[in-house]
């Protein structure tokens, strides 16, 4: 299947946003009118390049508003499209998009507009030229597939096709099962865009919002399934207007883009049992077999475990990494980096084949990560995110099997029910949604609702990115662009948090002091028993409650870009006290100022 | 009329916003729960505070999902309420605001609303606390101020009323006329939020994109003076929720908050014929007295100007200050300061009275400017707009009459048709708003629609800011964060744009060349003569055609942060060449990689 994408996906002028769409992969290009109009390079040296790249242009976009016009509009529309053909064969270009008209249709008459589209086929087609005409949302006349189908259907050109955008037809709710009533070689094109669930003008919603396949709430494997089975076979091709992607660096938007092909190609291959699937199957993560901090110097934190009673499992034999471990729950220390505050830097996955899901990864385009190991260690299988987090996998019947790597700490260490249950991964808006595509496609891992947390410097919109059974939970945090370094955290579920807290406090160590006006307000929304009132306050622990149980938490002060919670689940609680959030942000804030 | 604010406007934590809200000098403030909840300050501390800075609490807010419910979840209601209550009279807030319920009312009946909200006033009666109810645009059963008020009125509470909202009242269309049938002693609060018209669901557009009046598209000044018709007394307050408002400097945010209340009511009260304007009138501006380069060392600019044809009209006398003009496009190069690249850093506007418009600028909060000036020199009045550029007023009689304090250039320039036609501002994302604000309540300028336009490093949005007959112009353009600071320009009309294109080549100015490309596509775009098209081709001349006329135009290179252009209007075209934007900014981009 190959793959390509419209250049105005990404920033940058014309010629660095081909050289970044070639490096990610991608077999071909749609060239966006204006990106050519707006660059220094001739059509025949665009063409050239695309050569010398091995980059096919798919389709020279848009030509808009032909369709449905009086016979003078008519006149200088074809004066105009003869004007463009002029520039595609300059550029090579053998297929034009042509929009339903938005402007200047005057005609309401699938019949006028099937003989002035089937004029403009008949120009084109002496040069080779094939015409891909596409409902917009926003069609003054056409805007469903349906009627652009009608159309070129009465038209009857032999180079007169359609052109799919699954914007187009998912935004406005059309049933897409009738794609297959389209005969496949007739599907001259397809785009394809997610989007975020808004209820919003269309054409902004367009214009703006669109994201990359994965990203959104769109259901595009079901959509490329019923195109598929019309029998197109030309390139699936993404258009994600996003003013988010505009602004990002253009190679790495690329490849984000690129892995957003793969995953929905493979993806839509597996949910229909075709053999077209050729990634190793995506795997449920079944644990968490580590978290890793990393540093120039953490003893900080050595002291914060010991405190919140982590039992010191030793050095390891051979790097400057240390471990810790709280029941099930395990925190490596790594002190090979130099000259950087304290990180969440990397996190171990178990799952049932690690090697597989390595391997996925790395077809999904993360770039392997090298780890210098010995022999008689374990084999470390890992790749780097996004925003340069490591993830590593480990096979489920071998978690924990690393441990005994570390020597000289406490050999049999108490037997505590602890487990993480979520490590929060803050972003950057740069990284944001491509660290969503990654939880999606490589970590397997499925998006909730998302919420938003007011904070003293902002907004900061949360997506819980976990497993279905929660087994495994990875909310990522989008900072305000004016809020410093974001930071990250692992939470630690445990059976009995006022113990832990108790105890921590016994050990010195120093907690957030959670405001006294918080208690009062948790007084006033839950009529809580006083006594259960008295202990949280004395503690300082955060309290949440809602139909299905109770959620009880802590959270110790911040080590470089890291802090550590503990946390308590009650009943079938299911959350992460959002509700709590906008008063440890500004405990947070507080505290640094 | 006294001014509040809901903290909830601003960014950090209560106790910032609560000083900024007195330096920006509020007379009172909504308390925000959520703020004082996140804060460590006591409600006895806050209280105290706010006495201090002189600021009133006048609401505390907000109290939800009340009304409509069954008798359990009323009780518990009622017993959320008292702790509320409690917290209240510790803050010493004798209001509070009670939203519709969205989330928990089953019964869609207004006596059984009347009666519960009834109980809740009687509740509230003995502590001397008002509640006033607001229907909000999301409301589940209330949705419409009118309901509110029938609800409020059966009730027949003397503590019970009504709070009033101009988003929630506008965004739904609702009429603001039957304002006017509620008792003005029962209109208890008035909150204010300006917003964009944009078609969205009610409660994101509410959520996010809230402005402060004089910033969006909602008529407040006709909203206002159907609430004073009541009789209303109480404050103005804000109440603006917006995504960019939550990230910005709160005491800058809080200054330009307050200067968009007194806009408001000064703008009503003229309107209306009321006496209670306190404002120097709002003058139009009559022309452009000048523009000023600053910067450390300009000799390329005086290079520049003099390759366009501008008259060097000699040195100030006492000032490392230089002047040039063309026809009555006076631009002045001010080398007074240090270590600076150049910049647009001040413009001079014409009025009916100078004086009075500078004051009305001051009273505007707009710090006033001091330059040096010496006998029988021109005095000078202006003000510092958000951005830190300067803006000077000078009669309308006295225009240039500053000319006469340069020596030693040409005494006699020839006769040239130019004068400045635009001011484009290049505006941070923090200075956005606020710039549209200053120029609408300072400079009385009025919003044109607003565009977007693409460029390599992301969508560009352009807010031009006018006087009705167009005699001044200013474009504020909205760089994407990633952008290196704004460059801004000068452009210059004249009646031969290829005459002074020529005769600049001639002179060796470098002109930013423009794309072949882009003239195949204006001949594709336009049935252009060839001949026309060669000429505009040879002097990388811009165009741009409407249904009213033509826009010819090029630019220079960019010195510093500023650059030039010069434009040709013919018949009656009154854009600025915003399909020509995109390729402008390829080509800087492309000049400065």
């Amino acid at each position: 299947m190959r793959t390509s994408i419209a250049t105005v996906c990404l920033s940058g002028g014309l010629v660095e946003k081909l050289h970044a769409c070639a490096e990610a992969g991608f077999d071909g290009v749609e060239i966006m009118d204006a990106d050519l109009v707006a660059a220094y390079e001739s059509p025949e040296e665009i063409r050239a390049l695309c050569a010398r790249l091995g980059l096919t242009i798919e389709l020279f976009q848009p030509f808009r508003d032909f369709e449905g016009v009086d016979a003078d509009l008519l006149a200088d529309n074809l004066r105009r499209a003869e004007a463009k053909f002029d520039v595609m064969e300059r550029l090579g270009a053998d297929q034009v998009l042509v929009c339903s008209n938005v402007a200047t249709a005057t005609i309401d008459d699938d019949a006028v507009m099937a003989e002035q589209l089937g004029a403009l086929a008949d120009l084109a087609a002496p040069r080779g030229i094939r015409i891909a005409y596409e409902a917009l949302a926003w069609g003054r006349f056409v805007d469903d597939y349906r009627r652009a189908w009608r159309i070129v259907e009465l038209a009857d050109r032999p180079n007169l096709g359609v052109c799919l955008d699954s914007f187009h037809i998912l935004s406005r709710g059309h049933d897409p099962a009738g794609i297959e009533a389209i005969h496949g070689e007739k599907v001259f094109f397809l785009q394809l865009a997610d989007a975020p669930a808004l209820s919003m003008d269309v054409l902004s919603w367009s214009r703006h919002h669109r994201l990359f396949p994965g990203e959104g709430a769109f259901d595009l494997t079901r959509f490329l399934a019923h195109v598929l089975r019309t029998g197109y076979r030309g390139p699936l091709s993404l258009e994600v207007f996003n003013d988010t992607f505009r602004q990002t660096d253009v190679k790495r938007t690329a490849a984000h883009a690129r892995r957003s092909l793969t995953w929905l190609a493979d993806r839509t291959a597996v949910e229909n049992d075709w053999d077209t699937s050729r990634l190793s199957p995506a795997q449920d993560a079944r644990g968490i077999d580590f978290v890793e901090i990393a540093g120039a110097e953490l003893d900080d934190l050595d002291e914060l475990l010991a405190q919140l009673g982590f039992a010191f499992r030793g050095r390891h034999r051979r790097k400057p990494v240390r471990l810790w471990t709280y029941g099930d729950a395990r925190i490596v220390l790594n002190e090979q980096v130099r000259d950087e505050h304290p990180r969440l830097a990397a996190f171990g996955l178990t799952v049932d084949d690690a090697a597989g899901a390595a391997e996925r990864a790395r077809a999904l385009g993360a770039p392997a990560v090298f780890r210098r190991t010995y022999s008689g260690e374990q084999e470390l299988r890992a790749v780097s995110a996004p925003d340069g987090t490591e993830v590593f996998w480990n096979d489920r019947a071998a978690e924990g099997s690393w441990i005994p790597e570390f020597e000289g700490g406490v050999a049999e260490p108490p037997a505590l029910d602890g487990e993480i249950d979520h490590i929060n991964i803050g972003s950057r808006w740069q990284d944001f949604d491509e660290a969503i595509l990654f939880a999606h496609s490589v970590l397997s891992l499925h998006a909730e609702q998302a919420a938003e947390v007011p904070g003293p410097l902002g907004l900061v919109r949360s997506q819980v990115m976990r497993t279905a059974d929660g087994v495994v939970r990875l909310p990522v945090n989008l900072a305000p662009p004016t809020a410093p370094l974001p930071t990250r955290h692992i939470a630690v579920r445990c059976d009995d948090v006022f113990e832990v807290a108790r105890r921590a406090r016994e050990r010195g160590m120093r907690f957030l002091p959670v405001p006294e006006n918080y208690y009062d307000d948790l007084s006033a929304r839950f009529r809580l028993d006083q006594d259960f009132l008295s202990r949280l306050r004395e503690l300082d622990l955060f309290y949440d409650r809602d139909d299905s149980g109770e959620f009880i938490h802590f959270y110790t002060e911040t080590v470089g870009t890291v802090f550590l919670e503990f946390l308590e689940r009650r009943g079938a609680y299911d959350g992460y006290g959002a509700p709590n959030a906008p008063v440890r942000l500004a405990m947070q804030r507080a505290r640094t100022r």
